[in-house]
């Protein structure tokens, strides 16, 4: 009788922060590597670019001409999908027909005004400004009387709907608290409740001691593979010290967010030799009230599984069921944490 | 002041089904329609492809032929996600580290041997055996005592994750209860064990009242947009009359099921004039007890936005927050009920 192994058998991982399983298939990862093997030459860019609406001094979608910002530069999202001016209402027919109107701001975030760098190429001390900036927004955002929740965000890459390669990305602030920072919220300060101390602390204990899904880590800051990870390569920032939002870092701690960001991208970058495909966003504290539980923390969802070219489809299994994945999260580890080690080795920037 | 609009204003959508929420951002459909307009030229394909893993007598990705089928023919997936031989197991460290071995059966359920096809071009009375062959399936997986949900579901198109153009669909059968499905017998047992009417019937009546989501129906099914839509050309397919799954429909509810799927499938063609991809899935009772609540439907998501070659991402926010769309389920419900009325119009096959 053969008996359950995790690198085996087919299984349902929990995800403590959501409350859903994640379905794991590890033998699938045994199917023909069909995918391309080639490098991808790096595409051109301009480090200044006269037809790109974000680059210094350029006009964009609207009538609006860029400043000539010199590292980080925000502006309001000229197709916002959320609206400061939108008038309160709602209704609730019954439990089945229920609406509710969503103040919000969306604004973009420019992280350099050179057209050809990701955060990956960013040097640590302008990926460190790039994080005051967005600390700061955290905290003019979150102070507004109808904000309840900052969500800071990146669509990197055309496959994840990203058309303008310019380094940025996105702020969506609004008057609800999201679906999946809901879930978070309700795991967390549970957890918190019942055992005084934050889950991602807890967690990361056991990853440490573990040490089997941990990538890289600095002095404040730990990246990982969660256990019940779902996109192929899909990690996590969590900070090594229980805090709930960028307002509470220490400069220390914003450079060290800085530093692992980058080493989170650029080890990325090596998977597949190419500039890698991915939607960040950061999970902090909704700003309408006190979370003790919350536990600061920075998702990182690339799409792609076998090749810079063969993506991840999360469709009809994943959409009407459960989300599934293949290789299993200790096997992208380890594999991360291999080209991390070789990182190291070069020179920093 | 202006007063809220559902039509022009940001807002939060319920779905009772889920207890999830969608950010519908109506003002962002004004953004310049930078999509492709230009008709899309069909792709010409065999009627039986030498090439095709799928086609009647050829060689499948393993060692086997396949038979000389003359309509469905249905197959053990031979890269499956899961297995009826994974052994029993399970660990719950904590809270933190829970995992659970899971046993299931996966089938490709090709849906005819003429390559060329797809629902929207079969004939209804072939759609009908693939009905009887869902029906069967779901008969035969849902007996065993280790299965406890069936899912059958299509991806369509590259796009959504599909490399072979033959008809077909999956049906994933397994041991636990998939998140979606857990999500919607949670809402629906709950709405049925306080009403004693089913969410859906109630729902389908409010929608028969309003006629603004509905698109199509026939004697035993309503194809609408619901309410909550996430995709842009979402639907589902419901049944007039309450019941919870494929055993429990008459043979007339059969013949008009294959009516409104090809309904459904040849309306979803002419949105772009190309054959227009989705994922698809049948939501039914768990096969593991009695569900009175459940209300059996047809889920349909769509991927594209604005034309054949601009899709809806669902990315940074969409992930980190709260899945999100543009145009109004009732502008989707609108264009979808013009194309039919169209339709109609046209000789059936
Ligand atoms: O089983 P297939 O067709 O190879 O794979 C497709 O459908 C599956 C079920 O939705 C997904 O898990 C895969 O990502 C997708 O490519
Ligand atoms: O706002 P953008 O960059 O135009 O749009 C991109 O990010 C948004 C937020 O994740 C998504 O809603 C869009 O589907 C995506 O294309």
């Amino acid at each position: 009788m053969t008996t359950f192994d995790l690198a085996e058998h087919p299984h349902l991982r929990y995800n403590p922060l959501t409350g859903e399983n994640v379905l794991v298939s590890p033998h699938r990862a045994k199917r023909p590597w069909q995918g391309q093997q080639e490098e991808t030459a790096a595409e051109q860019k301009l480090s200044h670019d006269p037809n790109c609406y974000l680059c210094a001094g350029n006009k964009r979608m609207g009538e609006e001409i860029n400043p000539d910002y010199e590292d980080v530069f925000i502006f309001q999202n000229d197709f916002a999908a959320l609206q400061d001016t939108t008038p309160e209402g709602s209704y609730e027919e019954d439990e089945l027909i229920r609406v509710k109107a969503e103040r919000g701001i969306c604004r973009v975030v420019c992280f350099s005004p050179r057209h050809d760098l990701t955060l990956a190429e960013m040097e640590v001390s302008l990926i460190r400004k790039v994080i005051d900036a967005w600390q700061e927004q955290y905290i003019e955002l979150g102070a507004k009387d109808y904000i309840s929740y900052v969500q800071i965000f990146e669509n990197k890459g055309a496959i994840m709907g990203c058309s303008n390669p310019h380094p940025h990305g996105q702020i969506w602030a609004q008057s609800s608290i999201p679906s999946e920072v809901a879930k978070e919220t309700f795991t967390q300060e549970k957890y918190f409740a019942e055992k005084g101390k934050s889950l991602l602390s807890d967690y990361l204990k056991k990853e440490q001691k573990l040490h089997e899904r941990i990538v890289a880590s600095n002095d404040s800051f730990t990246l990982l593979v969660p256990f019940w990870a779902v996109w192929p390569f899909e990690t996590m920032i969590v900070s090594n010290r229980h805090f709930g939002n960028m307002t509470e870092m220490t400069d220390a701690e914003k450079d060290d967010f800085a530093a692992i960001i980058k080493t989170a991208t650029s080890v990325y970058d090596k998977v597949f030799d190419i500039s890698f495909p991915y939607s960040s966003g950061i999970h902090q504290t909704p700003t309408d009230g006190a979370y003790p539980g919350w536990h600061f923390h920075m998702h990182f969802y690339p799409p792609l599984l076998r090749s810079a070219s063969v993506k991840k489809f999360m469709v009809g299994y994943e959409l009407m069921g459960n989300p599934q994945r293949d290789i299993t999260p200790e096997v992208s580890a380890r594999m991360l944490r291999e080209l991390y080690e070789n990182t190291k080795e070069e020179p920093v920037l």
